[in-house]
């Protein structure tokens, strides 16, 4: 199974060629488009997310991961081993912290090159075929990166980092950092504890452990980032 | 074949996790997605909805359906046999609209509990296991729901359900409700019948019977949900 | 192959009764959403973007390419025949373009009729079981649509042709049109070249060549539409 992991948007033709590309290498694999808004230009942001979606990743499975701002620059192309599952992306932060949370790591530079590439979209030139090859068996590695714990991000990342549709805000603290007794603050705004949505009075924003168990920042039918002026990196922090 | 009828939205990582359950549970068995961006808290338009998208279903098919602002509280999972056809979600009124227009309707609350349920993500964690199962042939179904004709949706639902991304207004009449020499009214605004947009002027409001069957407010080349400020909810009435 | 070129949005239940359609119909054939935000009411600009997608089309590919202003008025339905690829949709110019950058093209009028058929949603009743047929190899063309050359388009465009999620802005010029050191214009605001995004500082609009070997107009961590003002339609210029 690949797995892809971008900021391409939902809209555009840059997962759909992306999509081709995996289709015409690896027709017989697999292939799902886990999330298509990771934070665009915030390496960090999207990596803690990525970390929480890696859990349901089975050996054998491979992440193509692309959050690029520096497509085209000296970043590395990389392929990482963690826990059985392969990742492949820019060196550039994103997988630090699935690196973090991995007991058996990994990293190479790519190895393999593309016939042609373009300046500006490794994802569908390089890494795509690259993923392609990692689910078909294939070795396309290059050098080691070398030690992987140089590069591990925070265990715990106390900010915003996605609001999705409906407007509620993720943070990149995980449901073990806090205890529910605590209020979460954001901004100068406390926020008591809640189990899921219908426990609390429509318009009222509150904390709870989402299905990624991150702590997340919710309104029972209203977009919180709305009401409370949201946005990725915002810091939070609590009281126990 | 396995429909996906949510309010998860395009972007964000919630359809991706579930047809990241799909594929791991049931990978021989295709999946569509048929609609991401059903009207969120509004089981009641978001079933109407549904009810009309629900006629190309075949024998065998497996409809998930999820717009769920209950989650977590008391409202069943449940599982519908309509026609032949599954459906699996909340029974908090989305299906009322497909059980009226079914021949032949039974009820089960879901049977099969997972390993481990999040308490806001019942979407990935039952009904998406169960839809697999329902598709293999096998039963999730647990106690019947009892008399399906309690809960049956109005033939005819006079209101905005759904505003596409050209600004299109659906309403949930049927076709069969208005003639084609009536004229719609919403708000003070009366419209007038067109068969299909090059009929009438650029910019011009009129009401026509759309693919799906039902009356839908639209206007050439224009969002008319702007041009007359229609949001899901807004009541429409027709004279003859 | 069936690659879905479309104006649909990846909001709405248009694009999921599309992909029914095809899977009841040719349920072995992979089906790929190439792009579902082509520009809509402008089959020129569509076109253009469609026929720098083209490229990467194969021998036996099927392009269903639908945007459609006109659907249930008198242009005819069509199927292209290009290097061995099979394009299916509205003859209203959408495939201006990519019948100039063919070097062997064969038009007809879709001579397959269909059991019943929208006013409004060709795309899903006549255009897809089209595709699919075309697919599996059958042969749903009717009269031939004669002398090709009469239909092309101009082999530059001189305008954005689309704004994507980021906020780049392309436009119908091929890379070939316009040398590096050239200045491009866009109102009155003249822009530099750059190879990629990180050459520039971040908020800095500049052009480049884009991966799909079009003139495209951008900034480092920044929309350029957004910026600039820039909108489908928008004229460009260049002075070498």
């Amino acid at each position: 199974m690949i797995l892809l992991y971008t900021d391409f948007g939902c809209t555009g033709p840059y997962l759909g060629q992306v999509r081709m590309v995996l289709l015409r290498e690896a027709p017989a694999v697999p292939v799902v488009d886990l999330m298509c808004d990771a934070p665009s230009w915030s390496p960090r942001a999207a990596g803690a997310l990525l970390a929480a979606l890696a859990a349901e990743l089975l050996p054998g499975d491979v992440c193509l991961a692309v959050v690029d701002p520096g497509v085209g620059t000296s970043r590395r192309p990389a392929i990482w081993r963690i826990d059985e599952s392969w990742y492949v992306g820019p060196d550039n932060g994103l997988f630090d912290a699935v690196c973090r949370r991995g007991a058996r790591v990994q990293g190479w530079e790519i190895g393999w090159r593309p016939p042609r590439c373009s300046a500006s979209f490794h994802g569908r030139d390089l890494f795509a075929p690259v993923a392609a090859r990692l689910a078909l068996g294939q070795s396309p590695m290059g050098e080691p990166l070398g030690d992987a714990s140089a590069r591990l991000a925070p265990a715990e990342l106390a900010e915003i980092i996605y609001i999705d549709h409906f407007g509620n805000a993720m943070t990149g603290l995980t449901a073990a950092a806090v205890r529910p007794e605590a209020r979460l603050r954001v901004g100068a705004r406390p926020l008591g504890h809640a189990g899921t949505f219908g426990e609390v009075p429509p318009g009222e924003p509150f904390w709870y452990e989402n299905s990624l168990a991150l702590i997340e920042i919710a309104a029972n039918r209203a977009s919180v980032a709305e009401l409370l002026g949201l946005k990725i990196g915002v810091p939070v922090s609590w009281e126990s």
